[in-house]
């Protein structure tokens, strides 16, 4: 890839012009926030049919089951057969839990460290040391899980169909205790990349000398898509099961980003090894998900159709901010050489690459100016971005009035710190 | 407490009478169920407002934050507030969860064992023992957790006035890896009893050889009265508080029993030490609860008093079952001397103690005609109930009608096996 720099020559001019605005920027007074991966109003107004479901005498399960009583670990099939359709797995390996995938991937690290999975030898607490790989840029949260449970990481570049296989593949060859690896299949939190079935087919057949690896395959926006091509990425479970490595996947996805984001659906699918596993330990945690909100979904959604033009809906609302985003970046940096930027087909980022050294530069200008960024290093490992070159852009959230604004507050903030390090001027 | 047994004058004709009444039992094809307790069909109708709440258009929280939206790791205020006075203790030392206490009650295990807790010098996992103190006859799920975390537990006898002070202080005074004591302080699973103020301040300041002990103040039937006696635990957190031991007691509670048991709210209650401990661990788990579910409830309810006169009304539906199990075993049971059973005015169930040694022999002849009763041994640690005598009996969920028929023929079976016992022909 090019590197990202000003020419020289254009850097004093560039400087001037730059200050000048950035002090026309600041004068505005703005208070805008780029940061949060979370749904619009408008977009939670999409599912507000919720709010008044099931409704009155509506309490039995297609099972007939009293979906108000305790019970069902699993949870409700009618709900996991319209998400098996669109996660493309088996329904028997799907299981429907409370309102957040986090918590499902946060559960199976802290059981896998407390009593080991299907495969290991004893416990990943009682190993000398238990390691991630970690493509970047990531997502913040998976890295704080592996933080908090003193798993170590080591990080890997993604490509533009996911994780790069052979990084990983090198990796996880010799060393044993390399135990996972996260992998964000479809649209990437941030870069929107998407795992072709070649990567998937590698990643999920490498030879892996821990005997227990395990990809994490959070799907968090497997239906989430932002243009027509609405791409569909690899079958990993499948794949696994095809290379003799059943075990190695476990997929995650809700309806947080689909319905409400407090008040959705987890969901978690893997080989029936794994989801054995995970439901005995499950046992002593939790009597059951809550059903009433999974019939209420299954009622609000009808069919895995309903979901797709549900999404379509959410497109409608959000991909003229993506729109804007890309178009102001490009207008006003395109010229410069100063960014890289995705133009994602979904999900909820835009990963904009600046000039190396001087993103956390762009974030404190932005600040200073009322332009709340997402922290610099926060797609990477314990918030250390090793070039300072990452910031991951949220356009979900704000109205696009003021996506408009910020972006265009951000373009300047990047020529500015561009410009300065071009000319030696970069605070330290 | 006078030993049961039939005397053994009276076991012949007993034991021939019994005999004849059990076969005519087993002829009658039953299928009951005692086993679970769960709120009956009945009972869960009483909140079946539920189903259409919060209702079109009601999405803001008191404090203005959209609850269909992700954050709030407290939960709602609104909720929160209502609860806090049901259960004595300040709002801000009380956080709203998910569906279940059992979750939150496991999660403190859980972090406890992989980070410790606020006084712990090192994780409890790297201790090489942990123990807890279980009073018994308790709650199995209580004691799976345990078991399953490795945790060992020793017994105590309970009292009419909650977990026998004497026994708890003895044991916790000189051993360092005993780590904590579970308590269900009101109405408790299964014997009913409640926890005296006396009793709560003599657990609360009793010296402890672990500086780090903790009580797990399980108050799931804090409002389930079932006379008009509505009794009151002891103020545990604050009377800790003022022994000088503020982190001592970790309260639960929630609406399972309440509302609907998958799909209620749960509750836990500290010292501000442990509760910011178990947010910091909270936070890489969950982005936080279902706050439509807490806005649904709080609406629901309106205030402290909407959940009391709903409990009454619970209350009417399931007090005459306890009088029917009570009035049934005083009048099969009474004269003979073979059994002593409580009378609960709350909670769940009724603890039925029969002649030592024939409790399982009680199960499997009910099981044989019909009657499924919960596993002998179940209300122990490991299951095991040295004196095979106890018997936890759960009459909510089926109809009256089943409960006579039921109760009649489980007094046939322990009729039937104290005469077997008495006349030495209980099977091996």
């Amino acid at each position: 890839m090019t590197t990202l720099a000003l020419a020289p020559d254009a850097a004093p001019g560039v400087l001037a012009a730059q200050q000048q605005a950035y002090a026309d920027l600041k004068a505005r007074g703005l208070s805008l926030d780029l940061t949060r991966g979370k749904p619009s109003a408008e977009q939670l107004d999409l599912s507000d049919g919720l709010l008044n479901l099931p409704g009155a005498g509506t309490v039995a399960s297609e099972a007939g089951t009293d979906v108000r009583n305790y019970g069902g670990l699993d949870g409700l099939v009618e709900l996991r057969r319209i998400f098996a359709e669109l996660l493309d797995v088996p329904v028997a390996q799907l299981i429907a839990g409370g309102n957040a995938s986090l918590t499902l991937m946060h559960d199976t690290l802290t059981f896998a460290t407390l009593f080991g999975v299907p495969g290991s030898t004893r416990p990943w607490g009682q190993e000398e040391k238990v390691k991630f790989v970690c493509p970047v840029p990531g997502y913040d949260r998976h890295f704080a899980v592996c933080e908090a449970l003193g798993i170590e990481m080591v990080t890997v570049p993604m490509t533009d169909d996911g994780p790069d296989p052979d990084a990983v593949a090198a990796l996880v060859a010799d060393d044993p205790s390399i135990k996972g690896l996260w992998v964000v299949p479809t649209y990437a939190n941030p870069d929107g990349s998407v795992v072709s079935t070649e990567v998937a087919r590698r990643l999920v057949s490498m030879p892996t000398a821990a005997p227990d690896f395990r990809i994490l395959w959070d799907n968090a926006y497997a239906v989430h898509h932002l243009t027509d091509d609405e791409v569909h990425s690899a079958d990993a479970i499948g794949l696994a099961e095809a290379a003799g490595n059943p075990d190695r996947v476990v997929m995650y996805a809700s309806t947080s980003k689909i319905t409400f984001p407090g008040s959705g659906v987890s969901f978690m699918a893997s080989s029936p090894a794994n989801i054995t596993w995970y439901k005995k330990h499950l046992a002593f945690q939790s009597i059951g998900p809550d059903k009433v909100n999974q019939l209420r979904h299954a009622r609000f959604f009808g069919d895995a159709e309903g979901v797709r033009s549900h999404m379509r809906r959410h497109r409608e609302v959000i991909a003229p901010k993506f729109d804007a985003v890309v178009s102001i970046l490009r207008d006003r940096l395109g010229e410069h050489g100063v960014a890289r930027w995705t133009e994602p087909k979904g999900g909820y980022f835009v990963s904009l690459d600046v000039v190396p050294g001087t993103a956390s530069r762009v974030i404190s200008l932005a600040k200073e100016a009322g332009i709340a960024l997402t922290p610099a290093g926060a797609t990477f490992p314990y918030g250390n971005d090793p070039a300072d070159e990452n910031i991951r852009l949220a356009p979900t959230l704000p109205p696009l009035s003021e996506i408009e604004v910020a972006m265009d507050g951000v373009a300047t903030c990047v020529l500015l710190a561009a410009a300065e390090a071009a000319t030696g001027s970069l605070p330290a």
